[in-house]
């Protein structure tokens, strides 16, 4: 693909000098006008065959950006913190807010090209790799993120060129003794699996532009005009509603749900209950400690009807925990460095490291639960949130994350129950807001919301299963 | 210190039962009312003899206040990003913004006070790092944070039978195995080590409150009412300037400062310039990429007047470095989170790793520059300032971190002549606002907070030296 990227440019160093200083003053200015608009970011990756000037452009960047709305990466191997969480958590780290911009070398495609170019990784498992980068560029672009990917490509005789050239200057050497996929003796392999990665990963909405970069001139034209022109056409666009597929429904013919279908009237006697929780609370404490655990983490998500005693479910489970091994994750408002990203960036930030269990008290589900019902967002938003939050899962359980998550349900009686004896209780009062009582009223939109979530987001086991739903087992 | 803490108390079940929900409903209320006003944080530190109940302590606050809003930490060793910084950056990563409380196991006092008591730090050393915490409190309170620290002690024979109870159940046996202090055989030890930090760290605007924690109805009461005394009073002070102690004006009676002395006519020609640049960005290089440098990191602080050049002095010192390796920082207007912290915050987030360069394009001197120019901070917080950022520019150096602070210096008319060239290039004219002319009229202003700050900060080269201030070198 990219036939066009053969064409042998020839742009001389006085047009490309006529032309910069507009084009400068036009990529500043569309600049202001998207941090002034503040309505999405701008992610723009470049990559490409090893000498035809991916840092060049990295430091055009910074030198015609305003760099206070402005980022360029290019980042080393995964630290410790960065290895013990799923592969793309380095780089939610770095997503640029609503109004920035982030320019990174290779990004997440470094990782899987590398493998492939020396060898590491088969076709089959890159393919995989890259579809699961298109699905999170998809998550991208559908929170509104204008992304672009540059692949600079070369000859294999202008490469052992500019490689040379690059290594007989003191300043620059170091990008020859450290390149990551052995400089010209690798042409035949990089430039197949890009095309491999470009003819996978090319979509409308994060298309790859291939450039040819023998001619440094055209090549920086290219590319500035291209992002200048992206920049300028997304902001003239109206604000525009994703539009939702029809979605198909199902009637329950016969009224049975995963939530009818529980049995509300299961019980435990005190005694029993006693004997039980100690037993698993040793059993956690041994599992938790042991080495093979430094292998994984436990990601324990709860969710429920209001009044279902989530709290004290995790205060059991946490009860005889290591206070350093674990922490329980609740959520206020977001943040406004929060609002400018993604809805799942400020789980990302919670997850925990490898043998540390995090706890989510609500969750990302709250996309499908009280955003869908309360309308906080758009239909398409929720609509899509069951994929993005099923890779989510995928990719944390393919990291080594123990994903569970409970499901606590009470029927509408007794949570009246409770809510009136939480009322009689000083120091649980707070627990009942108007809020509750407004959630009680829209308590079959929230049915509904339930039975959906868990038919499209439980997976086998060790991939984030919702457990049997089940009533809250502390006794009263 | 703390003779009350030997007093043997005792407080009964039903007196505690008794009083426990009442507490619990006020401390609650408390909470809510800190969040709503959001004027400052509430830092709680835990500490103890081991068997004294701290771990008890993290879990009723989490049982107890809404943890949307306050978070307890406990934390494990030091992980790899953590340990490559200032001993600090961990704690700076946690602390609580306003409105927020945190509740610490030990905080920042854990590592000075083990390594006392295993005998790994001498007397000194241990009073040297109790000394730098004094002044990192300090400066919380001087920002605002409410501090307060709780120290349980238990006596000897107490301790014995706490830590056979812990090892006799499975649940909690890893808290006597993973004992940092070796329990009862150190008892000695830890409590001397802990009257020394006590007689040193105890200060009015951190206060320790030792409490005897034999009789866990005693101190659980103790500890509740002391925090939730403590936010009340503090709710209802009013708002209050710190007084600003007359500062001491020292008059130029010759004229002369370090601005003035400043010989601007120096030169250098072009020839000349680019074969000195070539040898020192080699130089650069080659020392970037010494074993050595793996033990260090880089932090270069460029300031200086508008249209001095900083960018250009930047991008000279950037050009050949593998870009993996330095991040150059500007900064926008602090997001809410920043808002929400000590000023340093922002900065301490931006602190490179090890082996890696960190470049800020103005920096933390803003407060002692255009905030204390343009009154965006008060008085007292400026001149504190001083202080704070020498210590915080010992911590870098303490842990291996190399700063380096540059003043770019220009006359006023060389800065016109430069102002209206920029206005005279497209691409420039962003870099001159309407706020650059208003700053060349406080142009005296300025000169007096670059003196005071050049005199107030710049120490031996290792610690934060001002380079020579020196006019920008790149040539026109």
């Amino acid at each position: 693909m990219f036939e066009s990227a053969r064409i042998a440019h020839d742009i001389d160093k006085a047009t490309f000098e006529e032309q910069l200083p507009k084009l400068r003053t036009d990529l500043l200015e569309a600049q202001f006008d998207l941090v002034e608009a503040k309505k999405f970011p701008v992610i723009l990756i470049v990559a490409g065959m090893e000498g035809a000037g991916g840092i060049d452009a990295l430091t055009s960047a910074s030198k015609v950006l305003d760099t206070r709305h402005a980022t360029t990466y290019a980042l080393a191997a995964a630290t410790e913190e960065e290895s013990e969480r799923p592969y793309m958590w380095r780089y939610w780290r770095t997503l640029p807010p609503k109004g920035d911009m982030a320019v990174y070398a290779g990004a997440w495609y470094t990782a899987p090209l590398t493998d492939r170019i020396l060898g590491n990784s088969g076709e089959a498992e890159f393919e995989q790799e890259l579809q699961a980068l298109n699905r999170f560029e998809a998550m991208l672009a559908a929170e509104g993120a204008l992304v672009l990917k540059f692949w600079l490509t070369i000859g294999r005789k202008e490469q052992v060129r500019c490689l040379k050239k690059l290594g007989g200057d003191a300043r620059t050497r170091w990008l020859v003794e450290e390149s990551l996929w052995g400089g010209a003796k690798r042409y035949k392999q990089v430039e197949h699996a890009a095309e491999q990665m470009m003819s996978i990963t090319h979509t409308d909405h994060a298309p790859w532009i291939s450039v040819n970069a023998e001619n440094p001139y055209y090549r920086s034209l290219t590319v500035g005009l291209t992002i200048l022109d992206a920049i300028k056409t997304r902001l003239s666009q109206p604000d525009k509603e994703e539009p939702v597929t029809a979605p198909v429904n199902v009637p329950v013919v016969d009224g049975r749900t995963v939530l009818t279908d529980l049995d509300l009237s299961l019980q435990l006697d005190k005694s029993d209950y006693r004997k039980q929780l100690a037993k698993y609370q040793d059993r956690l404490n041994e599992l938790v400690w042991k080495k093979k655990f430094n292998k994984h983490s436990l990601v324990l998500v709860f969710e429920g009807n209001d009044a279902t005693g989530k709290g004290g479910a995790i205060r059991r489970v946490t009860e005889f925990l290591d206070p350093r091994r674990y922490r329980v994750n609740q959520f206020a408002t977001p943040t406004d460095e929060e609002k400018a990203q993604p809805y799942l960036w400020r789980f990302w930030r919670r997850l925990p490291r490898r043998n540390h269990i995090g706890i989510f008290d609500r969750s990302w589900y709250g996309r499908v639960l009280v955003e869908r019902v309360e309308g906080f967002c758009a239909e398409a938003d929720w609509r899509r949130a069951y994929g993005e939050i099923n890779e989510f899962e995928k990719e944390m359980s393919d990291a080594g994350v123990i994903v569970i998550k409970f499901w606590l349900s009470i029927d509408r009686n007794e949570q009246m129950t409770r809510f009136k004896a939480r009322e009689e209780t000083g120091y649980k009062r707070y627990k009942i807001t108007d809020e509750d009582w407004r959630n009680r009223e829209k308590w079959d939109d929230y049915g509904d919301a339930v039975c959906d979530m868990i038919d499209n987001t439980s997976t086998s086991v060790r991939r984030g299963r919702w457990s049997r739903p089940t009533t809250s087992i502390t006794p009263a």
